[in-house]
């Protein structure tokens, strides 16, 4: 049985001096000749069925045959995940400033060039290494004592990104509002995205936005176009380049369920497997068809009006033009005016996921869709 | 096809000098020789289902064959309805002062005893038709000009009491945070919880709370006491005393189902039906075993400890004494403590509703169960 | 010089299993032959001003010559003091429910005629002892494990009261919201009241209402006037009835100035000095008009509209009654009705403190005053 | 005495249909010969005083010679002046989604590149009208029926920007949270800033960021630099580049006060004399030192450790390297740890801001600054 360490980060304190801490544990490999992992959950505060996987998969590694070494990372965001508001947790971005908690990662895209032309002909294993050791760097630097200060978002971001620098593999866990299992995926990973137990997958382009997934792979794609445009060419995806970073979109926000939890974490080692992290044939994807649109086909649909929705269109279905998605009641208007409104969009899409409560003011945002998608 | 009429009351005032209205529908039946229904939908912000059973109601009573007026209000709380916190409606309290919208109605015990002794040998309409007024004066009085004002939540309660207090039966619908069907019936009602399609009542005593069920049934309940001392006999529910209120908790919160609410609406149909209300045959409660308990064996228990909750126990089921209701995950444990935790009790109940997410604090009300439970 | 000591109290967990602690403070008088005493401040999240009068009071107590225990705790209520809502901090209720923080402290009322009954003949100093291990006792017996549990902020409540329950004298230091300072005294406690150097007086009758001052006078003085219908009369304030609570309103909230934090640590100390606790002369009151009101003259003025106030009237100054308290700018009227509306009552007042913003609906408390005041 | 007009503009429904509706205020000038001008406030929530200095203004206008219109919009936010979070509103951003009601106007720096092309030879008029024409024609398309919708946020912001863009001259009135007054000006426009009774002025560059100011003049700076790639030469501010935008900065957040409006009023008014807009010349500017520093030297300082801040340094006076700040009071180190930590910065800054509340987490915005100040 494997054995796992656990340590406590320090991530934060609070205005009475409470210290919000976060509980890593990590499985080391004896023969490391694999990848390395990286996972977190609850970036978000309500996202918390990801804290559910990585209890299966702290139950099920232990009798892994592990190849690589995988570091675990529950509860990533304790200022997020204890912040209720009413009987809800406010999920997405902290409650002073209203930035994104997961758009705080650190990307210097300045430092790229440099670097390629610096190592443009260095051996690969020292690129790689090197290159490690400079992301870590930059983040060390960030958050030493610093006269000005960074924010309370940056801290803990920056803090996470430094262990996931350190892996080849990164997956962060998110859930949606109300929403179905879909997938993040970088364009170059596509094929990786058949081993998960996931139908939807949205594939990224290599433009960084702040979040994890992007901080992790945005670099090392930028350092091989940089690379490329000095006449070095490297494949994302293997060798040195060998990153892939997921966001994985566990269904609802607002709920924990161990027995799905269980399922989502038998999916993960079957990706771990087809890596190589592990060596345990039971794990394997399955059979079923899996769609897939590019981030630009991936589209919000925002309310025409304020009302109380009722929402329709089934996920993961396609839904053909013209048909409702949702219909929006608007007792004030009955009587005088329409109650009812359907809303529909005049394209083909999938619905992936909605808006968390029925009350919504004109220009929430109701759903998100596929257009323009296509089987893997 | 009865015709209803439509009116706007306005309920209060935001800081923009914005308007918040209510939009009051009235049905008058021509021979109106059956008892007066108010029925309202929405008081608590997150409460959204009773504006779609409203819907659905204005839908049906129009071709009802109706023996007493009807006034419906959806929407009955607009401040509440329209506050956003996160992704989510701020529900149950006025977001400045934390005081829960349910809790702000009025009644003046002290004006019984004198009202009693006055009318003590009054005949039985006199006593229905001079209290009625009395307890709309009363309101009318708070409501008028007055120099040192009454609160946001007081304003709003007290409009929406004005109606309530003209009518005999008065239905207030809720909905729990995610919860079965249930009903908030006075004990001397009792029957009447067999005409609703609901499987678990809670039935309630003469102790006013501040809710607009007590505060529209207990004044007269509290008359007939003070009738019953003063040597006078009459039966709560009968000739003047015909008065019943419920407060009907229609399933989760933050939630429209349109086809759902017609099912609701058939069932309070079949009640008033059974009321003489409407004379509509179709209209009929479904066979079902219901069950009940007393206010006091209605018991809430709470988290005791901080934590993310798998909730196990199934709604209106009953569950031995020591079975879990809920396990909560705390991965901080996870390693070198107690990862998982079971909640149970040492007594059989139904459980009836839980909190809304997954994320509780030590002390957070996590489940609701009925205790001493019996068939109706 | 004195010496303290310190100790963690741990009074909740949060979703992440952050423990949310309590540091004690306590000196020990060697001869303690005076009254004890118990100090607490920032149970309301944004009333911080207290924590900086205890760092003074610590940094001042070391050099007094004491002659009774103090105990002190800053930060009482961490999980209030730690809840950020936008950049304030959500002051107080329980962000779940809405509960005000002081209003949940415990006192049973019928437990207090049994034990007059019981103690009728006993001695003065048995009656002391065996009453505070009484209402100890009660609420260790809550606080033990208790399969139902209790609420979040019953723990913290109920576990800041068992220290307090231990001393003689309470002082519970709050903040209003925009405020000048004053002062709740208990009516028979008024003497007490000249020793702060506090302009202002609420005198507060035997009406537990759920807050701190209430849950620590009204047992005693509910005891003494059970015997007393027994034909055993004690005076409230002396020998064994020697108990005297505060709630010491310190200014406004959200705010720590720790030089005027040092001015209201002495004007507490000339009062410990009043009441023997210490023995150190250079603490006396100030030379100053105090003025008085009882509770139920005490009151507020809710906002007759919504809109945004200019607050015109001063804090602690009396006001004629017609005079203008505030002025509401309603901009949505300029050009076609008033956009400048003046609120004011019709009788004399003493403002002591408004609303924390200018934006407020209709029915929001603007002001809090005292009418039919007297010089204490 | 100069008539103006009212209108409503509808900016915006909620869940219960409540519509939002912004006053917009117009004069015309007969002699519509100077440049037109429009002024907004409270677009963020909290952010009050600007309505009353729009009071003001109206009340002087009607009494000035007017060379050119003047649209004046107050509560131009009434999603974000209504939104109350216990007793303060939310100010800065959207309450569902954290984005700032301030970062969501609009500008298509792809067009500049063609309108510049196509128009290179055409006269200085028509580019005027045109440029004019195309930046409301853009927005009226976005705000047109559009399948997919657009956010609460820009619904609010473009319908502003619309009325904006046919202005010359922009005003937004801001606040800080505690705060001195201060005025985000174009680097271009910096001659302008000395005709405000403002202090301190933050000089900015051609950088879109999403804000009102920028938002109305980026788009003219961005085509006065293309006409002169392509060698055609124009001065901005001067001819069909009489651009100026500014963000006014009042003091601070939550508070009304008439009569430093009039103050504000009149200082707006001395500027709008100076660029012809009224012909008074008793609108002059006071006599004061004023200083500017680069956006990028307004520095932010954020907080170390979490605690409660007294904040120690003067808004407006220059403090030297190393003296203090603010100093952080942490009662949970009291006896056995520093209960007490300066915050100072290593060079000499001007305080131009601090938070709004006392209670800071590690990482909160403590204060902001000028540094490498110099006089205007």
């Amino acid at each position: 049985m494997n054995k796992f360490t656990k340590e406590v980060m320090s991530v934060g304190e609070m205005a009475s001096g409470a210290k919000l801490t976060v509980p890593v544990y990590s499985f080391k490999s004896e023969n490391n000749s694999a990848a390395s992992v990286y996972i977190q959950a609850n970036m978000h505060g309500a996202e918390v069925q990801g804290n559910a996987v990585i209890f299966q998969l702290l139950e099920l590694l232990q009798h892994c045959d592990l190849r690589g070494n995988i570091t675990l990372v529950p509860y990533a965001n304790p200022v997020a995940c204890n912040h209720k508001n009413g009987e809800y947790t406010l999920g997405r971005f902290d409650p002073i400033t209203g930035v994104n908690w997961n758009r705080m990662y650190h990307f210097n895209q300045s430092m790229i060039q440099p670097f390629a032309e610096q190592y443009l002909d260095a051996n690969e294993a020292d690129i790689r290494d090197d290159f490690k050791r400079f992301l870590v760097t930059e983040l060390d630097q960030k958050l030493a004592h610093n006269i000005w200060g960074i924010t309370t978002g940056q801290r803990i971001a920056y803090q996470l990104q430094r262990l996931a620098h350190q892996a080849d593999i990164v997956l962060d866990l998110h859930t949606g509002p109300i929403s179905s299992k879909h997938l993040y995926c970088p364009e170059y990973a596509q094929a990786s995205a058949e081993y998960f137990d996931i139908e939807h997958t949205i594939l990224i382009d290599n433009d960084f936005g702040g979040a994890m997934d992007e901080a992790t792979f945005c670099p090392w794609w930028s350092l091989q176009q940089a690379f490329e445009k000095l006449g070095r060419n490297f494949t994302m995806g293997k060798g040195a380049f060998k990153r892939e970073s997921f966001t994985v979109e566990l269904g609802s926000q607002e709920q924990i369920d161990l027995d799905v939890a269980k399922e989502d974490a038998s999916s993960i080692l079957a990706y771990l497997h087809s890596q190589g992290v592990i060596d345990n044939q039971q794990y394997q994807p399955k059979a079923m068809t899996r769609y897939a649109c590019y981030l630009k086909d991936y589209k919000a649909i925002y309310s025409p009006m304020g009302g109380m929705v009722d929402y329709l269109a089934e996920f993961g279905k396609p839904l053909a033009a013209g048909e409702p998605l949702a219909r929006i009641l608007r007792m004030d208007n009955y009587g005088d005016g329409e109650a009812l409104h359907n809303v529909s969009v005049d394209e083909d899409v999938i619905p992936i996921l909605h808006f968390a409560s029925a009350s919504v003011n004109q220009g929430t945002e109701l759903y998100k869709v596929f257009c323009n998608y296509f089987k893997l």
